[in-house]
């Protein structure tokens, strides 16, 4: 492969919840191009398996779709030194209520590779405990439990649309699927 | 649903591929508070299977990630307005050389709805005709080609990350695999 270098990298702004940056690379033909580059701090992401088999999933308002979602419980890190499994399971109890004492990683991606960086740990949680939700003060949401095979349905129709939630998913159909006779 | 209202959008900066706007929203608890949009012309990809069953798939570098990645055939859209189907089948045929007739969609997905509307339309590609890669100026990129029970091994894994690609492969495994007998 060949070989790219950053000549440089600029603040361009400060945001809430990312930073953007501007960055000089040295292209392998020797062209200089300005390349985008939003800095995230990384988030955790949780797949919640009641006893009864359905899935957790919450739905939202998203300013950025102008309209809402239907998601896993996530939520971005506290600093980028988190354990992402303690986030995973802090979402998951101020999202839902539910909390359980482990998560296992099912999987870990990069949202959109092209100009950013942010992070996400999937997590698997069973084995939950029902509770309260303590929402952040600007947040409201909507709990609701669904099927594998009704979110399957769903992903297959674009009715779930947020990418961190169809990885999950799948990946967790992929995974487990036929292997759930205990929950 | 409580309900949230946008009272501005404000430009912050306009970037290469993408722009920077912070919005100030009414919170249905009354606060205000400012909230980060990054706007992107939305992106085409494609999941390009060859008559053996093999799917191709691009290894580049990504400054993001400081390293390179394992990706379905992708790009972004010239515009809002470019039908994505043939953003599709440009992207293949520029990243790979492979031609088809058409493509049929997949999934649709916004890959990181906290902050940004990048929608990325997925399609799948058969019938290929191997042709001859013509890449922009800038882009260096490796063509590679794997069965779908290698791809879903490496998601499992985490050395595939990238969402799209993800999201990709496990939903054509879940909607396609075990059907492939004529490919």
């Amino acid at each position: 492969m060949e070989e790219y270098k950053r000549l440089k990298r600029e603040l361009v702004a400060k945001g809430v919840i990312i930073d953007y940056y501007q960055d000089t690379m040295l292209i392998p033909n020797g062209n200089v191009a300005k390349w985008d580059l939003i800095d995230h701090k990384g988030a955790a992401a949780v797949v919640a398996v009641r006893k009864d088999g359905r899935l957790l999933m919450v739905r939202q308002y998203r300013n950025a779709l102008e309209r809402e979602t239907l998601e896993i419980p996530a939520g971005g890190l506290n600093g980028r030194e988190e354990p992402t499994d303690r986030a995973a399971m802090r979402e998951l109890e101020e999202e839902t209520g539910y909390t359980c004492d482990h998560v296992e990683l099912l999987t870990s991606i990069y949202t959109t590779v092209a100009f950013c960086n942010e992070k996400i740990d999937i997590y698997v949680a069973r084995d939950l405990k029902p509770g309260h939700q303590h929402l952040d003060e600007d947040e409201y949401l909507n709990v609701e439990a669904y099927s594998l095979e009704e979110l399957k349905q769903m992903v297959f129709e674009c009715k779930i649309q947020d990418a961190k939630t169809i990885c999950a998913i799948m990946t967790y159909a992929a995974k487990y699927e036929g292997k759930l006779s205990d929950y």
